[in-house]
Order: structure tokens, then sequence, then C-alpha cells
């Protein structure tokens, strides 16, 4: 979905979760998005995505609806599960990539079926880090496809649920690890208000704080927004190609500082006015939260 | 229960959260040692306490048994809920503290009623810090009394079941500041697997990260050996009497380490043999957990 000026193009997949993500990865980066939506999807979405720079050539607007996630979050909006998806207009989406989105060099496989994301990977000719996003919906009925699309990324999202379901492990850090067995060198466990693990080669390991929210007023669309965040932020600071672990932390709180904006309003309400220096702002914050040792 | 030696004495009281409290704290700093036990206590924690130079004036040894938690730990090791209580030889325990703790700068109320811990506080002069540990059991058949402690000490240390039911509040967040303003200037949540958040003045806030372990081969005294590790930090580091935030901070992750030792083994098994080397280079794996930002 993002990338460096000078490698421009990363595509993600799905129209809801792109949503989120590119505008969170917008902060950092240029975009390009690929998805598919209805003639239902607001038009003040689109108008958002072009101020952005979001490049809309990989999307596409056909009559119907948009896809639809429905679910239902816990008491501690925490965990979620997933109690219907309307596929509509996604149920025949097989994009071709515009051509100048397949030199991309960071993609990110926003969450929808692994079936997509692997056709969607396939156009790409050489990424140098894909990050893939998944959630329990598709750990229930395409297991095998995500389990062969996760041997292809370079990096995995879910959330600690998932994690538990996905590996049978109920230990949190045996599933982190049990996922990189799988093949790949990165895992981001999500766990809602507890932050967030991220795993990684030789047994490093990052444990990320979550942003003291005494509310939550709606968390759709945070991992969303976690990822577009995170890939955004590696396409800026990774020019040489390299993704060394400590550069991972830091993508993984400045995803962690998205998404606890996010969840601060409805909808996009509240990512699409967040700048810069409040993205900065808070970045520090999380700093003084998680770190024991100040200079 | 623990203190620099220049202000030579910190009262615990209840024997069986002090066995792991004391040898936890002793790490750090002498320790004066309050409390009560049957016939049946073990010889070797005795001569364990000795070893590790706990002043043993204040435990009292007395026909009977032992003061028995006994409880349940779910399926993640992170939430206990108390079975039953047998106080035993502690039920009719109103100890006079030996002249020589009273004293006493740091105070650590360990987890037992509390009206006995009312009750060896009264016999402290002017300590400079008084942490209390608690559980479920006394939030639901000694609320009244434990409110007032709360009002009384510089910091209340519980887990995150025993905040939210103390609080009636869901988030964490609320729950850490709502006990602040109940009285102390301090609040640790403690996590389990997912940590420990530190609230303090003016919305301070720490979330210090669990060590990462596969497997938890004992979680009794687990809390005890935070709680001991903690205080005995803050002995050995606040010779001026003051206790910033920052310093705090660094108590927790000290307290976190030692509790990570202990539930490696059974019983007091590795926190016996637990040296300095060992603290320092957990210590510093902490660090590499929880910082994003290394010089």
């Amino acid at each position: 979905m993002t990338s460096k000026p000078n490698s421009p193009s990363t595509p993600t997949c799905s129209a809801a979760p792109a949503s989120y993500g590119a505008v969170s990865a917008s902060n950092f980066s240029p975009v390009n998005l690929v998805g598919i939506v209805g003639d239902d999807f607001p038009e003040e979405h689109i108008a958002l995505f072009r101020k952005r720079d979001i490049n809309l050539d990989g999307l596409q607007t056909v009559p119907g609806k948009t896809f639809r996630w429905s679910g239902e979050y816990m008491w501690d909006m925490n965990t979620r599960e997933t109690r219907s998806v309307a596929f509509n207009v996604f149920e025949h989406f097989t994009p071709d990539l515009p051509a100048h989105y397949k030199n991309a060099g960071i993609v990110l496989l926003a969450n929808i079926a692994p079936d997509l994301q692997h056709h969607v990977l396939d156009q790409v000719g050489q990424p140098r880090f894909v990050i893939a996003d998944t959630m329990d919906l598709w750990i229930d009925i395409a297991k095998e496809s995500l389990t062969r699309l996760v041997a292809r990324v370079n990096m995995l999202i879910l959330n600690d649920g998932e994690a538990r379901q996905f590996t049978g492990e109920t230990s949190l850090i045996k599933a982190g690890r049990a996922i990189r067995d799988m093949g790949p060198d990165f895992v981001a466990i999500k766990k809602g208000e507890h932050g967030c693990l991220l795993f990684g080669p030789e047994n490093s390991f990052f444990s990320c704080p979550a942003y003291p929210l005494e509310d939550i007023h709606d968390p759709t669309g945070a991992g969303d927004t976690f990822a577009g965040g995170l890939a955004g932020y590696l396409a800026a600071h990774s020019p040489n190609g390299t993704i060394p672990f400590d550069l991972l932390k830091k993508a993984v709180v400045h995803g962690s500082v998205l998404a606890s904006y996010n969840v601060e309003a409805f909808s996009l309400e509240r990512l699409k006015t967040v700048d810069k220096s409040q993205i900065d702002s808070r970045y520090d914050l999380f700093r003084r939260i998680a770190h024991f040792e100040l200079p």
C-alpha cells in the first residue's frame, strides 16, 4: 500500500480496511491503493484520499454495496468476534494492479481473504517487505490458504485471540514464535488495551504499551490504522531496503500512535485531522510511558 | 519490611508472603521481618532468611499451622481466585514490633488482613514510604478497613481483576486513577503476562512489560516477590527520602525481574539462588524489550 517516492508503489486490498490503512499510512509516505467499493461508498472518503495524495488508480467503483464486516466487540473493547461478512462487490474482485503499482517496495496486504492477498502479491515484482494482516474469519474458513500466505510474507499482524486460534498455543510467547516458524521474520500480536508484542529473528522481542485511554469511542478500524501507520513508517524510513528490528519497533509504536488517535472518534473523523506534530507528541508520550532509563 | 542500613527497619506482616517478599527484597537492602508461623514452617526457609541477613526478631514461631492461602490460577496463569484461607496461627496475631523496627524508612505491608496491616502501621514512627499489597479476599470481606488503609499509604499494589473489583471500573486506566483518588500517590496494577501499570501524580503513567516466559512453573508468590523486590530497591535507592516517579519505574522493573525468576521454579527454589549479575542481566533485557529509542 505504501512506498518511498523512489520506489513508487505498494498496493493494499479491500476497501474498508484500506480506508483506515491508507489514510494512516499517508502520514508518512505516498500510498497506492488497490480495492473495490460499491456506489454506496462515501464520496467524502474519496475526497479525503485525494487530499492525502493517495493514488486511486487501483480503486474500482462498481454498482452494488461495499464490503461490510459485522461483529461484536467484547466488554473490554479488546476482543472481537466476526458475526457476518457481506462480501458484496468484493465477491468477484480479482484486481489487475495498475502497472505503476507493480514495483512496490513495501506491500501491505490488508485484512481480506487470503486467496485475494495471494492474487495481489503475485502481481508485485520484487517487494522488499510484505506485511499481511488477517482475522479470525480467515483462520476459520481459509486456514490452508492463510498458512501458505504466511510463508510468503515478511510480517504477519493479528490479535491475541487469533494468534492462539491459529497456533493452538495458550501462551502468546509460544504462539508468536510458532508463527515465526511458519515463515515470516516478524510477527506482531495486538492485545488491545495491553499493547502489542513484536517477535523477530534470534528471539528478538519488543513489548509496546497501549496508550492509556480511559474511553474508546469507536474501535472500528483500529487494527487497519495500526497496520497502515506501521507500513507507512517503514516505507518512509527504510530507503536502503533493510528493515532491522529496531526500525520495526519504532514502526509498531507509530502504528500504535495512529490507532490511539483513531479510536478517539467515530469512523475516520479523528484520523483525518491528525497532523505531524500530534503524531510526534504522542510518540514522545509513548516513550515516557515505556522507557524507564531516561537520558 | 526493608530499609537502608541507616534507617534500620521496615516490617512486613504475614509469613507466607513474607517468605517471598523478604528474600526478594534482601537482594537490595537489609530486611526486618515481622510475621508468625506455625511449627510446620520449613526449617530451610528460616536458614535462608538468616543467610540473607533478614532480621527475624519480629518473627514468632508458635505451635500450630502456618497461614495457608488456597485458590485457583486460571488457564492463563494470570488470574487467581481465592477459594479458601486457613488463618491458623495468624488468627490471633497482633504483633508488637521490636523496638528497632519502629523507625523503618520503607514499610511493605504484605498481603494480609487490612486490620492487621493497620495494626503494624500504627507502630511505625515516621516511615518515608509505605506500600500495601492486597488481594480479592480483602476486597470481599474487609473493604471498609482496606479503604481506610489505602488512604494511609503511599502506594497500593493489586492485580487487574482486583482493581476492577475494588473500583467498579472496567477500564484499568480509570481504575488506577480512581484508586489514586482514594489517597495513595502511586498505584501498581499487576497484569500477569501483560506486565504492570504504574500510576503516579499528575497523570504520570508507566507500562512495564512482562518478561516473555514460555512456561510458568509456579506462579505462587509472584506477587509477593514483585512487592518485595520493589520495596527493597526503593530502600536501597532513596537515601534522601524522596521517591520520584522515575525511581518508582525502576523499582517496578526490578520487582518484575525478581518475579520473573520466581515463577521459573517451585517454591523459593529459584529465588534463593538468583544473584546480582542475574538481576542486572535481566534488567537489561527488560530495557531492550521496552525501549524503542536506544542510545
